[in-house]
């Protein structure tokens, strides 16, 4: 978000009654950028319980054009930024006992046209943090891992990239971003929201694959695409 | 390999009956190399049917140890690599109705401990060409894409790397190879190799996800990583 925007964001949060609220500007393309907002947190708040993993880079919502720079540039920012932030935060997590809440996508654990290189940043973030939480617990280093695994929310930036060619209503972004705190809160494994439209087709991915494939094809209107 | 490993490869290739047998020499970390393979591959070849992908890029057996700029390097060979071969590839395999395959692993589908830069990598394949499959179809493009889901195999690699952690015997390499082959011969979707030592915990990780996660940890002998 701009400077402006984060400043209205600051104003709310503080009218909604937050006992203080802070931003850092910066682009979490640049590789130094994690370690300085991870920094400047634990600065300002004296420690940190919780690390929510929420932003990403801006993608196409098409075909795969073969551009691979692209794919390594969201890698960078959807990616290898949430491992560099998890790095950085970690020690004062385990002080505190924390969590941290990755959040991804129902295109980060099943095949879904047009968004083939979002796709991989989102699958890329399973797997890393899926590894990591074993050995947290081998370790008995008591720092949860949550993976939210979103549907269709109507937040602005997907209305706009997809709402013309998705054939899904989306979810309300509050209602959503409640469930993501309560994930982290509860230290849950996994949450799915919303549950039934999230977690009831990935039940299906490993026992009918092409079943599943078809189904999400199937929810795609393919001539509302953007031509370029 | 090195060029006299590569030579030896050749030489029982054409002893075994191939026609004809070629390798070049380069490093997937060169971002400008995939490409090189593929252009000098039609040039010798004259066209494709199938391209394997299956190299991989050296990494640790242990506990993630917070080097990001290692999870990128990987990233790179064991991801990025495969797309740009992928992109370069395409226009033939569309000419010949070729197919891709795509040498994955059980860590490339569920969380294993000791191996999350390698696990982040082939959860980004899965995600990028299970997304490029949808497309594909969508398209009515007739290339296949076959993900292989490799479980504890005896290549030299893998049992110097885990053989003393892992409690599970190893399947042998040259039944592997050829179930990698047959599977992209036969246009299949994925292949599981050993098929009940993989697909069936595979059936329970959306189900049963936290059981998957303790028999994984069962399955590792902790006390012979090796200390660093």
């Amino acid at each position: 978000l701009r400077g402006s925007s984060m400043g209205n964001v600051i104003t709310r949060c503080l009218e909604l009654g937050a006992a203080s609220a802070q931003y850092v500007r910066g682009s979490m393309e640049d590789e130094a950028f994690p370690e300085h907002v991870v920094k400047k947190a634990e600065l300002v708040l004296g420690g940190l319980d919780m690390l929510i993993l929420n932003h990403v880079g801006n993608s196409y919502f098409n075909y795969f054009d073969g551009d691979v720079g692209h794919v390594q540039k969201l890698l960078k920012i959807n990616f290898l930024s949430y491992v560099a932030m998890t790095v950085s935060a970690l020690p004062r997590l385990k002080d505190s006992g924390g969590s941290i809440v990755v959040v991804s996508s129902m295109a980060g654990k099943a095949g879904f046209p047009f968004t083939a290189p979002y796709s991989a940043t989102k699958f890329a973030l399973d797997g890393f943090f899926s590894s990591l939480r074993q050995e947290l617990i081998i370790q008995k280093v008591d720092v949860s891992i949550t993976l939210c695994i979103l549907g269709f929310i109507d937040t602005e930036s997907a209305m706009k990239a997809a709402s013309d060619v998705v054939l899904v209503s989306p979810a309300p972004k509050e209602e959503c971003a409640l469930e993501i705190i309560k994930g982290g809160a509860l230290r849950q494994r996994e949450i799915y929201y919303k549950y039934a439209a999230t977690k009831i087709p990935l039940l299906i991915r490993d026992w009918a694959p092409e079943l599943l494939d078809y189904l999400i094809r199937r929810s795609y209107n393919v001539e509302n695409l953007k031509k370029n």
